[in-house]
């Protein structure tokens, strides 16, 4: 155990460069997306045209990417903060998320329905509403074990590693779902040059790129051992209060 | 620590099922590709004509899906083998996912050459020669580190997380790759009917959703906590000589 705070140090040199990388990543894939859509597509708008369903490539990356992305980093960037104002934060920025994504979702289904185009056939749209249901169902469920104060700890303590996995897995879906509505996207757009290398055939495949370059950055933050939230007193609090609920056979997990 | 065998005891109690979930949604993700390219794109051959394209789908199913999940999951499912077997069989199924992918990869090439159809112009073949590229490497490292006989143990300490981070990674890349190839597909075979829900879309849709849910339930069995492997004598040992090797100065990593 000797060299362990010193290996901690050692591993959180590197930790501020790789969280700046998720960030210019990041934005780097909101603003390409932006770009994109303006320069190529005509711009934005809300009127039912096709500048309407520029608004939901936009939403949908700046919401269920960058700051889906975000929400998942404050654990480790705001590690010596008290444990309940990141939570607050996460489930803040998870909330801000979650409207972007429903205007991006609306735009793109208003487009539809005013230019008579089928909505939900294709995997673009089953992996990215399956992908927003359970980013629901996860905000609703992290609302209620971590931030409802009646909530038994044993209970939150049987959550949170569900919680954390299916929140990179849905992360993950999320990026698949952004590298098919931009195939997709690119297929309705530049059909018959797509093959030729046009720009911007190489400009939606290099933001696919990005987007998957952010997803590994991010995953990789977040689960590499050395860059973990250190122990606090108030978790430590928590973890003496969950021990004497379970050992006292209140718990409805205990044996 | 002194209900820890319980605990995971009752852990593993639902972990064949977990496994054979995986083996259940990595076989009908195989058969289903299979039947598509079989029943509504005239079989397979090797003749340049479409029918030998029908055989890039079916081995990157095979060989960079279910195989590279099974390979990932030898390590829990044989958990009171002798970890050096383990590791030959992890490399041999690993080697045999290249095998067969390779095989895939080359059907596509050909396919197009002999069409004069471009080649690596799209989102998917830029994903997926990524993840191809990123596999062999990873491949060869593994090889180098783990069974090379005269690699220090420290070395492989420190490589041991990075391995398994982006092994899980990269099935996450060529599950998104086989979405993005699936669309791709659909747009190109029936582009006009799709979103009249015809039964192919809906095929390829599900299979799709098959590949997601395969790649959620592997990535959740290989991360559980206790589904962990458990500390083996052996293991212990190798532990012992890394210690040993580390407090004696002579590796690269000590301080």
């Amino acid at each position: 155990m000797e060299d362990s705070p010193q290996r901690a140090v050692q591993g959180l040199g590197s930790f501020p460069w790789y969280v700046g990388g998720t960030q210019v990543l990041g934005l780097a894939c909101v603003v390409i997306t932006g770009v994109w859509m303006g320069s190529y597509h005509g711009g934005y708008a809300w009127d039912g045209s096709g500048q309407e369903f520029n608004v939901h490539p936009l939403c949908m990356v700046l919401g269920l990417v960058f700051l889906y992305g975000d929400a998942i980093l404050v654990y480790r960037v705001f590690r010596n903060e008290s444990k309940r104002n990141v939570k607050v934060l996460h489930a803040v920025l998870h909330l801000l998320a979650l409207i972007i994504s429903i205007v991006g979702i609306v735009a793109v289904f208003d487009f539809h329905n005013q230019n008579k185009i089928p909505n939900m056939y294709s995997l673009h749209s089953w992996c990215g509403m399956l992908t927003f249901v359970l980013f629901c169902v996860q905000w609703l469920m992290g609302l209620g074990f971590f931030l409802f104060p009646g909530m038994l700890m044993a209970l939150r303590s049987w959550y949170l590693p569900l919680h954390v996995f299916f929140g990179l897995a849905m992360l993950a879906m999320s990026l698949a779902t952004c590298l098919l509505g931009i195939s997709e996207k690119l297929f309705f757009s530049i059909q018959h040059t797509y093959s030729q290398f046009v720009p911007e055939g190489i400009l939606g495949n290099m933001l696919g790129l990005l987007l998957v370059a952010f997803g590994i950055l991010v995953g990789y933050v977040v689960t590499r051992e050395d860059f973990r939230r250190p122990p606090h007193p108030e978790d430590e609090a928590l973890s003496v209060h969950f021990k004497t609920l379970t050992e006292g056979g209140g718990s409805p997990t205990s044996p």
